[in-house]
């Protein structure tokens, strides 16, 4: 966090301003994270704000907030994602910040709305303010608003996938033990992870076998409950969801079952089921559409095989962790955690960006996105 | 690098020790990788040396060597391993140093061989000199020398593991291409690790399949000839060697073939062949003795899938490598590195210490122990 007056590059500036934007995720769908710092006209840090939460002030508003009026002649501002132009829950960005006695804005990346795109830097050009891109931070500034972009340019649920496996790639065994092969460290942090989209999913072997709980357990979410989305290709969880851990640790409008639209069950009221075509199996966009319309922004899916599959099948991946273990269980008795995904050649595999690392315990955290 | 006259820590001075030691990787087999630092009584670095090369002299006497002999009174001296006792090809350490007028010696760890564990110590102690354990240092300082380790507590040669795996584990395609899964870096690093070790080990399908040459292709090691290990439970490759990449790359007095007692072929003049015991399969503790009555102090070994699992199936791996790319194949196709290593419960798998990470591209080197 930088101290009041401290003088800031650019570069330092957007990076506060990407920290700033983080410390909300999970908090602002279907709204992006955005963060911003205000340094004054010699460079000097006066603030920094984000979007805290969905209905809440937008970053800019936030920082501003923070800054004695005398002190914004010539500021400069630095933001993660173009000002908005509309008005919304609350007033426009980009017109704020064009009447107030600003020299600048600096600016990580465009909206990726093709509707308002430019738009609001449009505003800011019109009342004579300096504009810059910063574009050696534009994908970061993607990467952190990330679950917007997809919402935006694609018009269906960001997926993010969960997987610990073994160093060799195994998630479980064939007699279906699967607990536990990371540590309890990278399980907590899988909490943290639940906590910052808007549902999990897993399909519905995991479901009958694991009897998963798929609440958030981690402190900083004590407040947040998340939605459940279970892939029910053959219809028939609705009757078991009331007595499993899921109907016991969720308000059952949370739970979204997705069955085959010609064998949907009787639905228990507040159950919310979601109908999808089946022609030997879903298509997994058609799920992402299906979830996009029903307000579910992004996804945490969490298995089993089959799901990890299934989506990967169709390149639908925005976001992997990949817990791994230091440890090896063999092919002979291990579960893969990509059955169903099929390469005739390897220049056909799926190829991912270069990952960011951490270590939970002795597990290491391998964090990438799929090479576009 | 130090400089001359710098102050340094006991802690400084040994992880400067472990470095000088790291770099003749591949040249003192088989003594082992031993770095020294010495201060002079006011802690200021005077020389650093280390074991060069077998034959050569050892760390202790080529840090001493740069020292002017007035500047010796009351020095410090900083070693990772215990100072020989014995005299070989090259005077005792121990001795050596019970003769100078220095103050102390700090070591990382005591000789691993019983025969002479603190028979260097003792000839310090006697001579009056101060003897100061950095137990902090010990796991560091027996990672230094692992092959030494290995070779004087179990009697039998050192074994790493080498593996370019896809993030979901997978080597290669059931169609037989597995190249490349890695990038041109890692296959790079590949090399540096190949000349670390006295030999490369493969099984016949590798030889079969791939035709592979197995030399040592990084300017580090440009005078290095490195031997070759073939597997050969048929006992039908002795006939194929000439012709193949490995024959024509290797002089033939460094291949070696390991076939069944019962199977050996017609040997061609120059070439080793090792004949082992045979029962549905050969048992790898008694290759991996037969290789070091041998004068072959460690292997790599390069796979394929059943090789690599049956070593892990015997739990020998003293150090894995896995090179991963972030990229997924998908179980269908994919041929995991494992094979044949069973794991029927979880408590029973293989487990390694906390990695060690290093980026080549975008692909992860991983490097491990087995946890003891």
């Amino acid at each position: 966090m930088a101290k009041l007056g401290e003088i800031l590059s650019p570069q330092q500036a957007m990076e506060l301003a990407l920290i700033e934007g983080g410390r909300s995720a999970g908090f602002t769908a279907p709204n992006p994270l955005v963060g911003c710092v205000v340094l004054d006209k010699n460079n000097h840090f006066l603030a920094s704000g984000n979007h805290e939460i969905y209905g809440g002030w937008h970053a800019e508003i936030n920082a501003f907030n923070k800054i004695p009026s005398e002190k914004i002649e010539g500021a400069k501002v630095f933001v993660t994602l173009e000002p908005c132009a509309h008005e919304g829950k609350t007033p426009s960005c980009a017109q704020t910040l064009a009447k107030l006695p600003i020299f600048s804005v600096t600016y990580g990346v465009e909206d990726p709305n093709p509707l308002v795109s430019g738009k609001g830097l449009k505003i800011l050009k019109h009342a004579g303010k300096t504009l810059i891109h910063l574009k050696e931070y534009e994908q970061k500034c993607i990467n952190l608003a990330e679950v917007f972009f997809v919402n935006q340019r694609k018009q269906r649920t960001f997926i993010a996938m969960k997987v610990a496996s073994s160093l060799d790639g195994f998630i479980g065994l064939n007699n279906g033990e699967s607990q536990w092969i990371t540590s309890e460290e990278a399980r907590h942090h899988g909490h943290l992870l639940r906590g910052t989209y808007d549902g999990i999913c897993v399909g519905a072997k995991t479901f009958l076998l694991d009897n998963p709980k798929l609440n958030i357990r981690h402190p900083h979410f004590e407040n947040k409950s998340n939605k459940v989305i279970l892939i029910d290709e053959r219809g028939t969880l609705v009757s078991k969801i009331l007595d499993s851990n899921i109907g016991k640790n969720h308000n059952l409008n949370n739970i979204y079952i997705v069955q085959p639209i010609d064998k949907i069950e009787n639905s228990i009221s507040g159950i919310n089921i979601l109908p999808l075509n089946y022609k030997n199996g879903f298509l997994m966009i058609d799920l992402l559409q299906t979830l996009y319309k029903n307000g579910i922004y992004s996804i945490l899916v969490e298995g089993g095989a089959q799901t990890y599959g299934q989506f990967l099948s169709e390149k639908l991946v925005d976001r992997l962790y990949c817990f791994i273990a230091p440890s090896l269980i063999g092919s002979d008795e291990g579960i893969s955690w990509t059955k169903g995904l099929v390469t005739q050649e390897l220049k056909n595999k799926l190829t991912f960006q270069r990952p960011e690392l951490e270590f939970f315990g002795r597990d290491l955290l391998i964090s990438t996105r799929l090479e576009s």
